[in-house]
This record gives structure tokens, sequence and C-alpha cells, in this order.
């Protein structure tokens, strides 16, 4: 009989157990969690706070209960594992009720400790007005302090999937946000110019976002304590009423009545590190495409560990939900005597922001930069669906690809409407090993509600593979501001789509339609650097020049990709 | 100077018009179009008549001058090509508007002339309230019946995508309608049992669904003739008054206002077959990987040509707008000395249903039996997305594959959220020769508003795998009628599950959190058939019954897949 210890009982802890359980009868299976819950929707606790989710108890998937009666799961809540004896196999478990303290022998061990919030050591930071947010005890926390101290402005550090969340969660209630960022962008998965579309959004909505600030220090001013002890309340639960001075890296002050630090998260790989399993350079627990430890009776899955990264076959650290329950349920088939290997993971990511979603799978542009991998790239704005059709809204979307092989190193996608699903159709060509001359292939959904003939991806396939075959000579908008006396900026809209300044400085216009009557006009000696609004007019103005002996350049993406790379 | 003639003007001509020009600035384009618009969305026709798309100006996406003035084209509408002399290499065209007729040379000929819809020779068919579908004329001329003829009831016959969507577009108008259909299921490209869930849709709705009748004749009963001469009305342009009365396969007869022929579509090849071109054996023009038909000089693209089909390498006849519109471009390139093959279709489709998508790509089970290709099935309903956040809905996901290489031989779904997604997923798979085994590992964006951590992809491909690997024993929902004594039906659902006789007859019921205390109630000598709801409490009382020493079998997609097949 085999005995399976598993440490963890959210994401990978549950669903290795339930796996383990389908696979054999037999196996005694011990999950250990030091939290009052397991398998709870952690996904989902900043849409409580915000009160999408109306009812708490949604959010609680399982019970000890329901999963001893459906799965024979010995479940042990509050009870947390201080250390691993790998020569003797053992756990040394504490009950965090009573105290007390014992040991429970393991044939397989299991490690799902997940990830805790990264919390620098801020002056003042520790204060009952700040919070982080990565179980239902937290969120109960937060959602307390938002009614006992009758929050009205709130303050969250991090735009990253929970800095999001909160920031919205905040506003949802009410409640005015300011939303802090060290670097000069929020969802790092996507490059700066894509998440100038969530800057713009997030401006909109009315949330103060600070890019490129950090916070230095924190004051808390307590107002007065107010433990009513006769209604039961104690000096740790109390009503709390007072707020906070934040100081600010650019030295400004901002008052805040709660203060959420969303930074990031960072591996639990104590007990690792403790039992002498081997610790990855990126400082989450080593595992290998079994996803065993260094030591292979244990295994370990989910937010704690380093495991290989699909594009690269590098180790990386990806604390996703989608990737730890597959690995959950795949250390599960291999601790049971099958031979699993996990495929490597991508990433793939999608963050909803008011009206927005974010996302984007494989690698961004600034990875590619810094591993120094040769890369191309091309944007596309158009429509979700025929946009004859009503509700069609504008995808934005960039394909990074390799320039020789063609190769998909990775894609993002912004707007309001199928974001979701350009992103899943790129993460499974990535997947497949796919080339962007293959994607211009796909045969997608169309009819009017949901697609285009020519859908967002094929568009965005017929860009990249006319620049692999020198059909396009692309510019970015990362150029523009560097142009010479050699090259002439031409705008081929219409005169309309220029006002408001809505144009390049010293730029000629011509709209394409009137292109053939007017070539003349342009000159010979110079390099025409053509753009429209989002790239499509511009590749026919640029096929017209170069077809009548001019050199050009086409902006690839139009001045819309150039405009939002500013917000 | 090459020379291009191109006959017809919508998806495919006007693919290859813009494309071949944005090749060669100095090819001599002529497009003709016997009607009187170019590059209309043809796929908008029912939503302007329905109202959803308000603005007919809406669905003209391009002009001759538009044409003329972006891509210099001369296009020439009320143009039909009466001929094609292959030997000159000269198209006779007849100018509709005066009657003259005139030749014009080419150096290649691109055939785009779509197809036709098919109105079989049913007595008293043709009358002034009898309409098809296919452009901008017939459209205005339904339009004007409903109007004229104050249409208080009209009648569909065929459960296509037109038909379907014309069924919706009276509906939304106020009007009752009848929805004739031949066979015992709308929406042809996916399995009667997926097609229950539209069924059940329909007649939500209101629409008198007849399966499995047909129209035998049509009296058309003229009530009074109401031209107003005064106001400009002829006697061919008038007011229309009266109705009709059909008489249907089981001998029914049903009143109508209005009556919409849409049965299906057939290629047109006339002009191909006049020229001695080759056609297929479905009856469509034949053409090569690369477009070309049995003249090289001659190439045809859309839904008058047969084409590869993805899945079985055979010829197949898809007349869908997005293939249309991509082998126009590829035509194009090839015409211009590119060497550009077409991939295959696969016959990616997706229709809405009022609040129901119903989507497909690849085979069906139909025309898998039908060609006797090996297959096995699983059906999963799951959540759209994560089930606590708001605005889920169960997507019903039929996966088809290989029951040896595991290789993907088609995908249906239906719902009212994601159901593109989960195809367009399944078309790249597909495409990109993915097995179910992979599609397991596939990494798909997740956050609450848009997914679950396990996708209903992955969760098909558990359940696939589960099969291939011997791990699942699957019983499907046309076998539950034949049941043998030596076979024991246990419900593993609640007893609430089962209320209002919601399960099948002679059954067994235990709930699966029962299971383990209450096995020995089952016979070891008998096979168990486990069902549940959808299939996945099925499959953890399979795995304890079959760990268990238990003959047993589970029914894939549980009672609901079953119940589906019956609507």
């Amino acid at each position: 009989m085999t005995k399976i210890v598993i440490i963890g009982g959210v994401a990978g802890g549950a669903s290795a157990a339930a796996r383990a359980r389908r696979l054999s009868e037999d196996a005694q299976i011990i999950m250990f969690e030091r939290g009052p819950f397991v398998s709870f929707a952690n996904c989902g606790l900043p849409y409580h706070i915000g009160g999408e989710i109306e009812q708490r108890s949604k959010l609680l998937l399982q019970t000890p209960e329901s999963f001893l009666a459906r799965f024979n799961v010995d479940v042990r809540v509050m009870n947390e594992v201080m250390s691993i004896n790998r020569h003797d196999k053992t756990v040394c478990v504490k009950n965090l009720l009573d105290g007390s303290e014992y040991h429970e022998h393991y044939d397989f061990l299991l490690l799902s400790p997940g990830a805790g919030p990264v919390v620098p050591p801020i002056p003042g930071v520790n204060n009952p007005l700040t919070h982080s947010l990565r179980n239902i005890p937290d969120m109960d926390k937060i959602i307390q302090t938002i009614k006992m101290n009758n929050v009205e402005h709130a303050t969250v550090v991090g735009g990253g999937f929970i800095g999001l969340e909160m920031m919205e969660a905040f506003h949802q209630l009410g409640i005015k946000t300011t939303l802090l960022e060290l670097s000069d962008q929020v969802m790092a998965p996507v490059d700066k110019e894509m998440a100038g579309f969530a800057h713009e959004e997030i401006r909109n909505q009315g949330i103060d976002l600070r890019l490129e600030t950090a916070l230095s220090s924190v004051e808390y001013i307590e107002e007065t304590s107010v433990a009513n002890l006769d209604s039961g309340e104690s000096n740790e639960h109390q009503h709390i009423n007072g707020h906070l001075t934040l100081t600010l890296s650019n030295d400004e002050q901002l008052s805040t009545d709660i203060l959420i630090m969303a930074i990031g998260v960072r591996p639990e790989i104590q007990l690792a590190q403790q039992a002498g399993l081997q610790i990855g350079a990126l400082g989450g627990i080593y595992t290998n495409e079994m996803m065993q430890t260094s030591d292979p009776s244990i295994y370990a899955v989910g937010d704690a560990i380093e495991e290989k990264d699909f594009v690269t076959g590098t180790q990386t650290l990806v604390p996703l939900a989608g990737p730890a329950n597959r690995q959950g349920r795949m250390a599960a088939d291999n601790m049971l005597g099958r031979h699993e290997k996990y495929q490597g993971t991508q990433g793939t990511a999608i963050c909803k922001i008011f009206d927005l979603a974010v996302a984007s799978t494989g690698k961004n542009e600034k990875q590619l930069k810094r591993d120094n991998v040769p890369y191309e790239k091309v944007y596309v704005h158009t429509a979700s669906h025929a946009s004859y059709y009503p509700g069609a809204e504008i995808v934005s979307f960039k394909l990074l690809f390799d320039p020789h092989t063609g190769k998909i190193l990775g894609a993002q996608a912004v707007g309001k409407d199928g974001v979701d699903k350009r992103i899943d159709i790129m993460a499974v060509a990535q997947r497949a090993g796919m080339t962007v001359e293959q994607l211009q292939h796909l045969e997608l959904t169309y009819a009017p509600p949901y697609g285009s003939a020519k859908d967002v991806i094929n568009q965005a396939a017929f860009v990249a593979n006319n620049i692999i075959k020198g059909d396009a000579t692309p510019i970015h908008y990362d150029e523009i501001d560097n142009l010479t006396e050699h090259q002439l900026l031409l705008d081929v809209r219409n005169p309309g789509e220029r006002e408001n300044d809505n144009h390049f400085e010293g730029d000629v216009n011509i709209p394409v339609d009137q292109l053939r009557q007017r070539i003349n006009e342009l000159p010979k000696d110079k390099e025409i650097i053509i753009y429209c609004q989002v790239g499509l007019r511009g590749n026919v103005a640029y096929r017209q020049l170069v077809n009548h002996g001019f050199k050009a350049r086409n902006l690839i993406g139009g001045y819309r990709t150039f405009q939002f790379s500013k917000k």
C-alpha cells in the first residue's frame, strides 16, 4: 500500500490527491494544510472583496469532509508540516489547534506549499491597516478593515495580477484608489506599449495611477482605540480607526485608509531547503520533467517550484493556477508508477482590468531583448468580430516571432472582447510548434457575431509573413523618435483623422486613395516612412511606393501603437 | 504587363484583386460582377433583415469607386461574363444595363462565382412570396415583402446557416415562424445529440420547429392586386397582398405570409463547365492546391470549387467565407508568380441560434461512420469560466479522435458563452496535427472571468486519454437503450437530481460520496453502467468500482448528453 503525503491543500495538492485516489483505491493519502481551508478558489478572492462574487461560500470548493467522502483523502487542516526527514521518510507535523507535534511516514511526499507575498522591509509597513492577499483569512481581514475603518481611500502597491484586481475591487466598492507601481508599466507579462492600453483604462476609471513610483515609508496614525470589550471584541479583534500616511519615492505624501502590498510572490522553499532539496537559481524548488525534486521520493508542484520554460527550455518560475493543477495531476500519476512528463510552461496569462482584458503567452519583448534572442514583431488592431455587426471592439495584438524561421516566440493582446480567444489560439499554435507561415492558414470560426473571415490572427500572420518574405519593410513605433533628415514621414490617413494634433510633427499627408495621382509629390532620394492609423492602409501605400521605385518603410501597427506606447 | 480578369466581386474575388494590386502596380486587373454590388457583407444579410444591423450601408464594404481609388481595379458591376474562350484567352461579357456584348482578353482568369441557392421544383414554389437569400437584391426583396404583405407568419425551409439566421431574423421582427427541416436535426455540421441543444433553444423561443418534415407543394393565394400606379408602382413593383398555403410531407397544411427556401447551395459551375474545365465528383470546379483549375491559366476559389479536405485529404465542398478569402489571396499570389499552396479546409463553422452558439471543426460522427473511419468520442459539459464567477455558462463539447493514435478528427461545441473560443482552439490543434495526448497539456488563458484552471479542452483531453490508456471504459448515450440483463444502471447523482423522472428506468441510485460505504449493495456478476449528470462523478465512481474488482463502464457526457439526444 503506497502512502502519499501532500503538503498544501490548494490547486496542485488538491488535484494530486483526487487523481491519486482515482488511480488507486488502496493508496493511503494524507493532505496537510496549515490554514483552515483546502481547495479554495484563491483566484476568486479579489472578486469577493469587490462584491462581484457575492457569496463567500462559493470560494470554498471542497471541505475536508467532502474530500474524505468523495476521495477518501485524510485532510488535516490547521496542521503544519514543520520539517521533513528524508532519511526516515517522515514529516514532523504540528497541530496548530492544540500545539501537539507528531510524525507521519511517507512513501511519496508532494510539496505544494505555494508562494507567499513579498513584503519588503519598508519602515512602518507592519501595521493593522496593511495587508497582502493570499488566502481566505487574508481576504476576511481586508473585508473587515474596509468595514471597520470606513475606508474612503485605498492604496495598492504593485501593478501585477493581484494588485490590479484589488485596485478594481476597491473601485467597485466606490473607494478612491491609488495604484503605485515601481516600473514604467503595469502587468509585466506584456510589453510597455501594450500596457499603455491598460494605463488609459485605469486612468479613465478615475484611479490615481502612479508609475515609476515606490513606497518609501508608512506611518500608522491610530486615531482611537475602540475595542468594545462588552460586545466581545478584544484588542486584537476590534474596530480599527486610523489612517496611514505614505511617503513615496518622489517624496510626496499620501493619506490612505488601507494599504495592500502586492508587489509579487516568492516560492515557499523553507521546508525544501531545510530538507536539503535542490533549490534552483531563480529561488524555486528544483524539479525535473517528472515533477520530482532532487529526492526521487519527493515531488513538488505549483507556485513553489522551478519548471521548464516551454519556449527557451531554461528553468522558470511561473506562479499560475493552470500549470499547478496539471502538475499536481501528473505528479500523482508518477508517484503511482506512471511516467508522465511535464511539457513546460508558456506562462499563458490574462487579467481583467475593468472592461479590458490584457493577456499574453510565451516570451515578451523585454525578455527576448534581455536574453539576446533574435526576434521581429508585428502589431495589428482589428475588430473582434465583423465590424458591421453590433458589439465589435478593437483587439490590439502583438506577435513576436523569429525573423528567420518564423517560429512563434510570444503573443500579447488587449481589448474589450475576444482577447482570451486570440491568446488561446496563439498558446496552442506556439505549443504545437507552428510558424507564422502556418498561422496564415488557420481556419477559425467565423460568423458576424463571433469573428471575421480574416481573423485578427490571420491578419497578424499576413503582416509577419510579408516581412519575412521581403514584401514589407517595417519600422516600429520606438524608432519614430529617432528619424534622420534622410527620412520623410508620410501620413496616408484622411485629414479628419489628423485633427487635434493626432499625427507626427513635420509629416506630409496624402490619403492612400489619392496616392497614385499625387505620387510625384514625394521625393525619391529620401526613405518614405509611411503611417496610417493601424498599419493596413500604410501597407497598401507601401506596396504602391516600392512598386514605383521608392524606398519606403511602413509603421507596423500604425499611429495607434505609437500613441499607446506613450500612455 | 499581366492582365488578370476576375469573375465575381465578393469574398474570394475581391480579396484576390486587392492582393494582386499590392503585389504588382502594373498588372491590369478587371473585376466583373453581374450584380449591382461588389464586396458586400453577404454574411450580414440576415442580420439586416432582423434589424440587428440597422444601416443597410454597413453591408456595402467597398464600391467600384473605392476599389478603383485604392487598388486601381477596374470594377464592372452589372457586367456578366457569358462565356470563356480558353483558346483565345478571352471572356465574352454582357453589359446588363444596355445589353451590349464585348470581349476581354486575360493572361490569368479567376473564377469566383460563388454558389447559388438550391430551389427544388416543388409545385407552386415560384411565387412572389417565396424567396431565397444570396445577395443584396434578394435581401431587399425579402424586406419589401415583409413590409408590403404585413407578414405575421413566416416559414423557413432548411435548418442550415441561412435558414437558422432567417428564422432568428423573423423572430426578432416579432413574426411567428415555422422552420421545416427534412432531416432529424438542424445545423448539419454537428451531430444530432449536439443539435439537440439547438432544438431546445429554438422551441423555447417559440419557433414552430418541425423536423423530418418536407415541403410538398405551395399554393399562392393572391388576395388583391394593389399596384398603385399613381404613386409610381408598377405591376412588378407593387404592394403584395396574399398568402401561401403550404402542404407538408405529412399532409398537414400551413398558412404562411412569406416563404424562405434555404435548403442549401450549389456551386455555380455553368461557365466553367461550358469552357470544358474539369468538374469534380461533388459538383464543384476542380482545383489543385495552387487554386488552379484544369486549365493552368484559370484559377478558381470560394463556394464554387472543390478543394482538399484537411482531415481526409479527399476533395470537399465547403461554401464558407474564411476559406474563400484566403484562397483568393493565394490565387493572386500564384497568378503573379509565387507558389503558395492551399493547406486544405477543415470546415470550421459557427452559427448563432438566439443566445446559443453552435460550432464545429473537422469531421463529425456522421461523416466518420459513413467513411468507415475508426473513431472514439467523448463529451464534457463544463463551465465556460470559473463557475464561482458570475456569468458562467455550460459549454457542451464533443471531441472525436482516433482511438489508436489519438489524432484529432473533429470537435463540436454548443453553449451561451465561450463556444467560438473552444472550437478555435480545436481548429488550431487539429491543423497543427496535435493528438488528444497533447491537448491535455494546453496552457490556456485563465482568470475567473475568462476560463478555468482546467479548461473545457483540458478536461475533454483527460477523458479521451483515460479511454486510450484503459483508465476508463466508456459507454455512450446511444447504447443505453440497448442494455442487457447482464448490465445494471447505477446513478451516482444525489436523489434531488433524479426528480421529475430525470433518470433511467430500472436504475439503482447510490450517490458517489456514499459509494465506498455501500459498495456491497452492488452485484459483482453484472457490468455496472455508471452515470451521473455530465460524466465527472461517474468517472470517480468508475475508478472506485474497477479498483474494487467490479466490471464497470461510465456513461461519457452523462445523463445530459442522453437527454439532449432526444430533443
